[in-house]
């Protein structure tokens, strides 16, 4: 479920404390996979970093900082409608960049709430792009278990390990034949 | 409140029917600014156009029509999420370009819930840019009264006329002095 | 040979003069088709000019004018490399917007210089698509005899009205049958 | 002189082969700061690849190779214009991606032909963000000495290690007080 989303926000933590500047990182309580408080990427960096869950007001939480160069948020589709409306006054009265990274949708194609909340209201969208296994660009998730067969059953957000989630074009998304196998 | 989404519809349309293809035009049965049917730019130009209401089934509307090179729509903040999926599919199943023109938000910052469906599946997203009184980008819809003040109450659709818009920047939509008059 | 470049800088040029905001619109002198001093688009709106030749020390030609809001440059391929070091200077020592429409390469796939200075030194590159007759997104510009015959010879600079041009995507570009006759 | 264009190349490259699809990845001969023939990330990450002077012919490069799913090209600034147009006939006419990472304009904001010639015929065309020390969008390159000194004489290529190079603004660029010591 990683397109390079991950290592991106890594390369720009990166850039900015190459100048001396703080940034400060956020990724979702509810990611578990490699540890909470730590985003990790495939390709092996990774760095420790505070969480987020549904309950955490960024903007108290913000309140006496030392000055940030940019805000930097991993698993941002868990992010709650209310705290992008957080990220986003944060950003346009205490002009502090905030990015963000995450899928826009679930593996039925329905909006996180938290992501058509991003894509709402950001400044600037950037595409991370990967593959389907057929090729061509992918923009859907589809869930699948172990055995790779698809799953179109169960809640929105449902722990990877007993889940596992490929990424697919539209065409194979609406496809009988998909998922591809690995 | 049009940074130039017509104007680029209307030119698209061009570009394909110089080519003798054939185009499919939507606009909002809910817009009645200049009457029901027309896409219209501030520049000047426009065309007769199909409009959808939100019980239009955009698949059942194309069965049988001739081969199209592209469909087009205006105003798409007005689509319904389910009219977003039937449009998703036949883009992807139908192998027809489906090209949406729409604003994201509405005058309190709120999603219109077609524009996130939208934002969502979209293959690709871009930004048509306009400017803030104050020479920034501007990505918010601010709803003022005749006199130019700003309203912060009403339903998400008004009516234009009775109420007008602007756009304006994230810092002025959190300023106590927006709107500038214009 | 027209995507959209001058309605997308004709709508620009609306959306700051709404605000109240001054603009300076140029287009190259060499562009006769429609009257110099004029940029025209195919959907009909146009305004009046002023134009550039290769003479024109824009940084001189600025001097002492009224504060601008946006340089608006048409036909910008016809810049030389020196006039967009011009541009870019005045972008970043007098902070204002200088936005160029033109395209990139000639009906040999060669550079324009000018808009080879231009792809190198933007702070921001945005493109206008348009179709090939095939159907896929158009990059290239070949120019065509009155017949619709390919020219592959002649001076990179050839007046419209002798001779026409046609965009076509990369693949039409290097196939044998490319024209598709209009 | 690093804004993350090899991590997103050995991204990219990962993304394919875990669908198990084949890349050919190639740097610069010229660059011989980690060793010849490494594509090389200041995150960490890295791998072996094959290497480019100004005599390859790639399309003889790539006759008899089993079907290739992409071409990746690191320092894609130092391939000649002749080079492009080989990489451009390939993609179009041999329906193969061929996506290429590199700067645009050397220490005094002059195009490398290379980079010019992929940003003249680029299908497509990307920006890697980093930031200049001032906060701003670093779009130049500045070449210092081992005290930080800016240096405005010597050749467009010089090997890393002698001189130093850093990314600036447009503004900074411009300005006497640049470089920012680090």
């Amino acid at each position: 479920m990683n397109a390079g989303k991950s290592i991106a926000l890594l390369q720009v933590a990166h850039n900015y404390e190459s100048h001396g500047r703080n940034v400060r990182v956020y990724t979702s309580a509810r990611d578990h996979r490699f540890g909470s408080g730590v985003v990790t990427s495939r390709l092996g960096p990774q760095r420790e970093s505070l969480t987020f869950d549904t309950k955490l007001d960024f903007i108290e939480d913000l309140k006496g900082q030392p000055e940030l160069s940019c805000i930097l948020i991993d698993e941002a589709q868990f992010l709650t409608p209310q705290q992008v409306r957080q990220l986003h006054k944060l950003a346009h009265t205490g002009d502090v960049p905030v990015i963000c990274y995450g899928i826009r949708s679930d593996f039925l194609g329905e909006a996180f709430p938290g992501a058509a909340a991003l894509l709402t209201l950001s400044d600037s969208l950037e595409e991370i792009k990967t593959i389907c296994a057929c090729g061509r660009k992918a923009t859907m998730n589809v869930r699948v278990d172990e055995a790779g067969r698809r799953i179109t059953t169960g809640a929105q957000i449902a722990i990877e390990g007993e889940h596992r989630y490929i990424q697919t074009c539209g065409s194979c998304f609406y496809s009988e034949n998909t998922p591809h196998a690995p």
